[in-house]
């Protein structure tokens, strides 16, 4: 098992972020959710990243559930997203939204699109009480039991 | 300047992980947009960082105007997040719902708000056509002219 560098964090943040944080793994799960890659060799040309780099990560999405392979012609297995991998299609979609709006000068290099109709499909916050769409600095984070019990656990754990 | 893991690549998800998607960087920011931290000491005793990391990481938010240094009392600066920094609150609520679903056995350790109501915020995927909640599997990608142009651009600056 790797080891975990967000190991003191309570956070659902940080435990995803343990499994896609490292460089270029949220490019691979984007090359495999959005463009339909499934090879090595795909994955490999696309982004041009160090064989034993992407290696690791694809093993890792194995090993997490994020990803089954499967072996395909000539032994070069054929890699699938679940769906706790296409779980992270939003995240990507966020992702690029602050890209389009903060680093893409001459405007969106991909949009993204509802296979149902077409139309294009955004990432919005909401309300579940009010309906309201709050800006990024109306939306606070409240602590739950679950961090209470989990910090504490942690502390009895070193003590 | 730093140099840049991504730099093939014309995709705003990308140019969005050359600031943030060094280890620790969103976590940072989650305690700078979440819990209010402004001072070196509070994120390096929150997150238990090395301080050259912590500082390295601060550096890069201030020169890409994620956030802005201001001095403070015994020359201790404040870090404040400016729009372009609360622009990733989307992001780390999306890796959060992630967690939650994937990465959470006892429940979500906290819970996003809306401060004008107080109700649970969440993030989600919706058509502006249609107005569906379509499911990750039902979003795909399309290329537009500003990705063939910048794709050009690139290999005609190789050439």
């Amino acid at each position: 098992m790797l080891g975990r560098t967000y190991d003191r964090e309570v956070c659902s943040a940080a435990r995803a972020l343990e499994i896609v944080g490292e460089r270029w793994s949220l490019l691979i799960l984007r090359n495999a959710a959005f463009a339909g890659m499934t090879r090595f060799t795909d994955f490999q040309n696309s982004l041009g990243i160090a064989p034993n780099v992407l290696a690791a990560r694809l093993e890792r999405f194995v090993e997490e559930g994020l990803m089954t392979s499967s072996g395909g012609a000539g032994g070069h297995p054929a890699y699938h997203l679940t769906e706790k991998g296409l779980g992270f299609k939003p995240v990507i979609i966020a992702l690029t939204e602050w890209g389009d709006r903060w680093a893409a000068p001459d405007g969106p290099p991909i949009v993204y699109e509802h296979e149902g109709c077409g139309g294009p499909v955004r990432s919005e916050l909401v309300c579940e009480a009010c309906g309201e769409h709050p800006r990024p600095e109306e939306v606070s984070a409240r602590k739950t039991e679950v961090m209470m019990r989990g910090l504490q656990a942690r502390r009895s754990a070193k003590g």
